[in-house]
């Protein structure tokens, strides 16, 4: 059992050679943290680094469908990321691909499990799956740590005022 | 060493959970073999089950570029498959991403190297990797091996033709 507090840093780990495995710890309720996950509204508001914008080009958070998220880059330069659902389960679960237009083909599968701990809290477990083990290292090169923590501490301050 | 011959049913082996391993050695030299199988002209004369008719909607063979191929059955279905490829590199190697439009978002890689055997025959080793040991097994159970099996025939075909 983890002792991890909400609004602490997210639990890294990587299991095997092709999977990042992440857990992070939130102070709302389960149905509403999963809600947020899907939300075409909220998620310019917390979805991604500080500093980058995100626009919601496309969202349809039903199995098969697909998503497609615009970043905005300080410097004004723009990074598409996009995938397609393969399993929601509101509010358990929720499994997508993930694909940055940089480099298509190479797709990854990540799973948010989210679990109600029962105090109000929510802890979300999420892995991702890759199909080799220079496409996990790579994504780990890529600085998805930082920029992980500060999209879940805006995620943090989305939750505290809704 | 491998003493298969050209012409004889591929092996097919099913290493780890999540991969699938085939060999099959064809009476053409290597960069035949590999021009065939991205020439949009011909796939129409073998890719896909004996019974069935392939359309070539889209195919662009290099680093990035889309394949998408609509299979008709023998009752008329038809059948999306599609990708994007990762590698090309002529006369090689081949990797691509390989989708069943009936399950969006499982996404197979589908890497194919082409071993020149020195005598005018070529040895064609694919190797498929999926996200999950389930996606793995759904495909072997999809009848895929018969399929795969009359597909390289029919290839043996247009290559003794042409």
């Amino acid at each position: 059992m983890s002792t991890q507090q909400a609004g602490e840093k997210a639990i890294m780990t990587i299991p095997g050679e092709r999977e990042i495995h992440v857990e992070r710890v939130f102070a709302a309720p389960r149905e509403r943290v999963f809600a947020v996950y899907i939300d075409p509204e909220l998620i310019p508001h917390w979805w991604g680094p500080r500093g980058t914008s995100t626009r919601v080009e496309e969202l349809d958070a039903t199995p098969g469908g697909a998503w497609r998220f615009v970043v905005t880059d300080s410097d004004g330069s723009e990074i598409v990321f996009r995938g397609v659902f393969r399993e929601v389960a509101r509010p358990e679960r929720l499994a997508q691909t993930f694909e940055w237009d940089g480099m298509p083909g190479y797709v990854s599968v990540d799973t948010a499990e989210f679990e109600d701990l029962g105090d109000g809290r929510t802890r979300v477990v999420t892995n991702s799956i890759f199909h080799t083990p220079e496409e996990r290292d790579g994504m780990l090169e890529s600085g998805m740590e930082k920029g992980m923590n500060e999209t879940f501490d805006r995620l943090d301050e989305v939750l505290a005022r809704s």
